[in-house]
């Protein structure tokens, strides 16, 4: 086989159907976000406004955490050293477990080098140890997820996306002595939307089934401390697992679990993905930390962010853009081809300096490609102004869809 | 089922087998490495020498990644802030792919979270899209690379280690048409060999196998640059992808493949682990660039790591310690039983402020339960002396066997 030839015939497919990533290289500006540097193919540089950032609150600049984390390397250097169980625990990661241990108001918490590791060694040990053990997962989980419950050879069942009574079906089918785990996410990161922790939770009880609780997108945004929507519904002693990640609200990078003590001392005994691989440095661990502390004690930045997803979704509406449907803090406008997707992220970069990325599959099903903005506390109304006015400028000369 | 009473009983299997991992809870000092602090469970802190870190050239207090960190993080916060693909790629990602692929004389590399997931990506991804693709694989490889080839479903082989004979059997017995892989490593890092890459190299020629070599332990160690075992060997142009690290000798974290531009961008627009998961802080990246630079440029770091090992080796073969036989900077030295490696490992931190970490099953084999020391540059002859010492004790008191 010419292997090089399959693997540049692969590269042409997703260039015929318009869907070959080209990363946006930038240069975030720590004190100025969410302007940015972007580095053109053309070799040539200029300013631009960040519209899609999972850094949801611009945590990523917060001089608490770039205090933390300066001073961390100054102390520790800048890694780890091995892997947590041979040389590589620092202090910081135990003084991290803890913090979230608190937030969650759980026993104990468990770190990994991401939220999508965390996702994958979690679902795939617990599916893999358990004997007989059944995953219930909702049909729009995260790609981490699905891994973790595929590579663990769990049976499976797909519950229709925050559909209750899809889900009691699938239960109620399932045999009642068998071990049964229920995976879901708080707010799914595409659309928006949320899912009924309450309801599924009483399912799960009724059942005898665990819960697993993807709240990456939710943890630091959700919740009087910024628990996640778990905390915001009064959910969060209910859940089995509470996974979450520290690089999108948090700012910086890593993935955990919280829950029991048995349950994180299992997953830190058996989980490959944990024992297996190097831990994260202090100063990243350091910086985390100084951003929960800060988010929990902060609850007017989340009021801030909720109002101006609310007003950049109002806004939207208001000029015709097919927004979709979101109860959260994203805000996913519709365009329904990946060809014209790039091409309006294209045209906003490269004549209004505005940087949104188009969501193509595999990230969303075809035929719902989208442009999805993640306004943060730091877009202001001026900000808003342009970029609507950008867009309209951007939806006539493509011909893109209004609302209906 | 009594979740809770399962996770428990699964770690009293564990106490119950003498393999419970309690995590050194360290403090590591910048500019005093290998000395640090460690947190006991009793809360009091006490100074130690660390014998067991995969910082192996002590880069994780380099002043160049320092200063790189540092300034990453002024200029550009704590965070890269999403994906690579959703506004998560910072020029600092792209220039340590242009220093990885300098560094490996190949067209292109691609970063990932950690050697792990760069492991577990690539592996997975070959084998599940290359239609009909036979995996044939090292019995010995990390575990990172046997769960990227089991999630993969590829039909997969096992040679014996290192077993040259073995292989080309395996290479033999595959159909001639269909498409294969040979997965290896350099340094196996648990018992110190190495593999012969250009014997496996000549192998997978003849029977038009592609490669994929796994130098964690070796990038930044071996080779007149730092390039692993391939360079020092004269193979480096010669594997289809070499996998490193850049937690161990490169002191931050992360990983990597580098290859050919057809490959890297398939594995980059393919790859799960790497298109869903957040990237790494620009001062990660920084911090990694700078080290490989300072390690290309410093052969005489890696002089003074080789004549270390060799020096504690025959040290420790001439006061009759069972050291395993080792032809890289490894020095492993079998106990072959996880109580009393533990307790060795335990009686040195408690009794002679000497950490160094029990190796148990799953890591190795039952019944080769060792410690596994890794003299860095840093580590002076005194530090010897007093190891030698240290090990005489403790050897004596539990009645540890000698070399045979
Ligand atoms: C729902 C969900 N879970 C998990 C992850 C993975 O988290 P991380 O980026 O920390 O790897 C993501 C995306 O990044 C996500 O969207
Ligand atoms: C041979 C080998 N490959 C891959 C890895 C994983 O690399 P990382 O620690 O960067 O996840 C390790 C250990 O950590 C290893 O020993």
């Amino acid at each position: 086989m010419d292997y090089e030839n399959f693997f540049s015939n692969k590269i042409k497919d997703l260039k015929a159907e318009g869907r070959y990533r080209v990363f946006a290289d930038l240069d975030r500006h720590a004190g100025a976000f969410p302007r940015a540097r972007v580095h053109l193919q053309n070799g040539s540089t200029k300013e631009i406004t960040v519209w899609c950032s999972n850094d949801y609150m611009g945590m990523g600049q917060n001089p608490e955490a770039i205090d933390a984390a300066h001073d961390a390397i100054a102390r520790r250097g800048v890694g780890a050293g091995g892997t947590r169980n041979i040389s590589g625990t620092c202090h910081n990661h135990v003084l991290l477990e803890e913090e979230l241990a608190d937030l969650h108001r759980t026993e104990a918490a468990l770190l990994f080098g991401s939220g999508w590791i965390a996702n994958m060694t979690t679902l795939s040990t617990l599916g893999a140890l358990i004997p007989g053990c059944v995953i219930i997962s909702d049909s729009e989980n995260h790609n981490s997820m699905i891994e973790g419950i595929r590579h663990s050879r769990a049976d499976k069942k797909i519950f229709a996306h925050n559909d209750l009574d899809d889900l009691e079906r699938k239960l109620r089918e399932t045999p009642k002595d068998a071990p049964k785990l229920v995976a879901f996410e708080s707010v799914y990161s595409m659309d928006g939307d949320i899912a009924p922790i309450k309801e599924i939770c009483d399912l799960a009880d009724q059942y005898g089934a665990m819960t697993f609780l993807d709240e990456v997108h939710a943890v630091g945004l959700y919740g009087n401390r910024g628990g996640g929507v778990a905390e915001r519904d009064g959910q969060m002693h209910r859940l089995t697992i509470i996974q979450g990640t520290l690089a999108k609200a948090f700012g910086v990078v890593g993935g955990y679990i919280a829950g029991s003590k048995a349950m994180t001392d299992f997953i830190r005994s058996y989980g490959a993905g944990f024992i297996f691989s190097s831990s994260m440095p202090p100063a990243v661990a350091a910086a985390a930390q100084a951003n929960i502390r800060y988010l929990k004690a902060h609850n007017e930045l989340r009021e801030r962010h909720q109002e101006r997803a609310a007003t950049l979704k109002r806004r939207m509406r208001e000029a015709g853009f097919p927004v979709m449907d979101s109860v959260s803090h994203i805000v996913p406008v519709l365009v329904g081809d990946p060809v014209l997707c790039k091409q309006a992220s294209d045209d906003l970069m490269n004549r209004h300096d505005i940087y949104v990325q188009p969501i193509n599959y595999p990230t969303v099903a075809r035929g719902t490609e989208r442009l999805r903005f993640t306004p943060t506390p730091l877009h202001g109304d001026q900000d808003m102004d342009y970029l609507i006015d950008a867009l309209k400028e951007v939806w006539t000369r493509l011909g893109l869809k209004a609302a209906a």
